[in-house]
């Protein structure tokens, strides 16, 4: 079927070719003068962090099939720097329309980079599933999305901007598994679906690389850095150290699993996402990080086993467990956390205000959540239309469809 | 015949040994007090950016040969500690000799390691072919002609010295491509000098660390870091996405080709070397990382299979395309923007001016690529005497010669 | 035999949770209120380097032997994080019991990372010989015991902080080496203690990391940060540069060997980690990471051969002369350099205050490496009492005894 791969040339190129037309137009006329564009801030070494992880780490920490380590790192290169370029596009139209405050040069990029952690986590649920259209089109989709449930959060729920944020693990993870849900299931006894020794090399590299830089993506855009950064850290610690112990425990003949590994040892840092920059006392922090890790294992044992084939749920790099139940827990324990305070702080008097803060952070975790299932499940089933010539199950997870290999 | 690795014992550890006795003795007379030395300056974390761009992501950028990783990781270690010494060593001497003033420090080490990226760009062009003798040499060289045409540039033609620098891509690519022009042809069913898939994976590894770190790279000499930082950024980021359209629109069957991604997101940085940190909006900078994206795989795909064979250019690891032509592009819409700028400053009037800014851009680019080719030429030829023992063509790409290799 | 499996089941996870409730205990109990723990300090660049390092670089330098790859990288990343949090703890419990003064937050932890590095080094030794539950316990052994030693040579010998820390790689190597005599020997044929290509170039990448990160480790607690690192990048080059031709001088054929690399291109940092900060002329440095490289390829090339089989030593990953024998040098160094520039300041007279300069020098050098070596063989034999299950000679330099491997 050659017509297959020579209509990614009739596609591909040409959508990417008018996606980056109408960037450039866009510069052209919305970018202000140099003063504002090039304003001076101290946060290049986070933002370089920031970016280094986004686009290094999580592109090796992909690498998990044994046939489709150019597609995890290459797409997964290829989505971050159109989303980026996406973002700060919608971030101008947003400032245009007034719906937002001017905000220029390196906090808008970084914010566009911790944006796209969001569609990162989503293509780890559809990998070697989607083929580039369907990708291209998905972070088109997702980034658009999330960007209107972070302004209903902010105006409508007086989320400060940061913390509205800090739910790309959460969106990303339901988005991504709401849109895997509607690709068709690859057959039991696939064999490229599994990794390799070599392959799981790759992913610890990129695993390792993103655990050490997870301090910085929790803190670029927080108020109290330090605070930030010693919590997620230690957090970060305690969930690594726990991910061994959990892996040990559940798998069989008491080994270790590198799969656990690669999920648990990042629980912490997704749980702490929301309060890294507010805990007061670090061992509160590694209580979060352990019982990160804890539902991250629990979920990878457990609900693979039971739920996932019930609700044909079929999430190749374990994005559920890695980073939605973690995301989760982290926003109950924030509002737990917050309701701590608050009564403390008033003697647990004067309770309705209480009251409202729990509404708020109850209602920014349930719209966001609801909005990325929703719209996740229409854009799968959008996906799946033949426009967008859906890869067929026996070709899924190899490289060679894309990519000219040579052996 | 043992006599040809033998021979290696007699010729590198003593060409090594010498000139680290003459590093040593420089070091030991020149170096002054420690005031000067250890001046206070604020860009460690900057020096330490390119520092790793250069050594670790030049050294797995060039990971691409199927036997050939240990050397091209080993021997571009080699080759940069080797030359960062040898230019401070050269500094001290312009230093001694009045031509230059007296820079101390980091700033200096900055210095070395970024014309060091000439020699990287050179190896590239010859990996595979040329022995630790002959590439020793050839780095020994090429610094000296680097820094006599930087000289010339400078005092003669009033470049800025940052500017000066920024000529590494080009006088790279060209003095590479004459030196490897005077090599002997590898036999045309040689099977060693494809890639595999793991020696792409490893170079990938490489260029995203290249990619990430480039903006630093570009903004370490300049005056306005911030601007050269978001310019250089826009363009990598509209070259790597334009990397995968033309990729998919230039390779057969629309797949897409490792080799095209490898040198074409780069582009972005090396067109916009000469004026990230002087152009006004970002859209500009966008174009360029379009063009040169452009320049790149075009370059690749068509100059490849005309010109290479009539100029007898066997590039190993395309620096001709990925780093030659953005450099020319970068240097063509250096002058074209200088002209542009001016022109608009004074209306178009007092031409002779801008005659002159003409002259002295061009001046110093022909300058530079006549002194590459010429040298580059002769310097090639100087390696193909008997005295360097260059290796039989039925010995290229292999590490098994410079390293024992264990399987 | 099943039982051997289960029996880690029931030990490493139960082992690392009694840890880790302690560690949360200890954190609930002992950290005091938010602005102590937050002290501000902008050390989190430097910080960020250093633990970049010991986790990422560290983690994949281990990796050389051919099936070991999941545990060189993950075991690791295990130890560093719990030790990471022992340290802090102990830390703590030495400022409750007044033996020293309240240090906070990010300090306290690049401390801890730093001192992390002995663990790693002697974790080197015994690479592939210790199971899980060997090394956790020799983890918290050697922290413990390192403190002490740190606490002898601060109080008793008036050393200050950031020297004592620097004894990491003395007390790391003697320690492991000690540790690793008490080991059974590998069977003379075993194929698995061998290095590939593909794990020699893992190792590389590892190497190059931490090369590039080394001069942020020697500064990170030093005073004079500017001096240091210059200083450091210097040794390293030096050593870099003699490590290929020294290679190239003892290596069957003039062949370079992969394993001599890795060694001697980190000897300049180790060599130069007791003087960095106080060195006044760069040549110094650059001598000293020449002896660093001459003494540690001498050492493997001659000692290896003649007295690791006499004295029994077996070092997987060559810690003695890679880490031993640089710290030993640099030591000695020490000592010499202090003299000679007291004796030059006092024209030497008063030499009553230069030899108790000697002597508190000599004395803390002897007092840690004594130490390291006792406690070392008394944990080697502890190690191998039947309640840790060692491994059977069979079993050694295996991950499938220890992870799920699918191949």
């Amino acid at each position: 079927m050659p017509s297959r791969y020579l209509s990614f040339r009739c596609s591909v190129p040409w959508l990417i070719l008018s996606l980056e037309a109408l960037f450039l137009i866009h510069s052209f006329f919305v970018f202000r003068g140099v003063g504002q564009v090039y304003y001076p801030s101290n946060s290049y070494s986070e933002f370089q962090d920031v970016n280094h992880m986004v686009i290094f780490g999580f592109g090796f920490f992909l690498v998990v099939l044994r046939r489709y380590g150019f597609s995890s790192t290459g797409f997964n290169f290829l989505l971050i720097v159109l989303g980026v370029q996406c973002s700060v596009l919608i971030e101008d139209l947003l400032i245009f329309f007034r719906l937002q405050q001017n905000e220029v040069g390196m906090k808008s990029l970084a914010k566009a980079v911790v944006s796209m952690t969001a569609v990162v986590i989503s293509t780890g649920a559809v990998l070697g599933k989607a083929n580039p259209v369907q990708l291209i089109v998905m972070t088109l989709v997702e980034l658009i999305i999330f960007y209107v449930s972070r302004c209903i959060n902010k105006t409508l729920l007086q989320v400060p901007e940061h913390l509205t944020l800090m739910h790309v693990h959460l969106f990303g993870a339901y988005f991504g598994l709401a849109v895997t849900s509607r690709f068709p299931e690859p057959p039991p006894g696939l064999d490229k679906n599994r990794s390799t020794p070599k392959s799981d090399l790759f992913s610890m590299l990129g695993t390792v690389f993103v655990w050490v830089f997870w301090p910085s993506f929790n803190s670029i855009l927080a108020d109290s850095k330090k605070k930030a950064v010693l919590n997620t850290y230690f957090a970060l610690a305690v969930s690594a150290v726990a991910a061994f112990m959990l892996s040990a425990l559940t798998s069989k003949d008491g080994k270790f699993r590198m799969a656990h590994i690669h999920s648990a040892v990042l629980a912490g840092g997704v749980t702490t996402s929301y309060t890294a920059h507010s805990i007061q006392h670090p061992w509160i922090a590694m209580i979060l990080g352990l019982l990160g890790s804890v539902i991250t294992i629990l979920g990878s044992h457990c609900l693979q086993r039971c739920f996932n084939p019930a609700l044909k749920l079929q999430d190749t790099s374990g994005v559920h467990f890695t980073f939605g139940l973690p995301a989760v827990l982290g926003a109950v324990a924030a509002v737990v956390l917050c309701v701590i305070k608050e009564g403390m702080e008033k003697q647990w008097n004067n309770l309705s205000s209480l009251g409202y803060l729990i509404f708020v952070d109850v209602g920014a975790f349930c719209q966001t959540i609801s909005a990325a299932l929703i719209t996740g499940l229409i854009t799968g089933l959008i996906l799946n239309i033949k426009l967008f010539k859906a890869m067929h199950v026996s070709k899924y997870f190899d490289d060679q469809f894309y990519w000219e290999v040579s052996f």
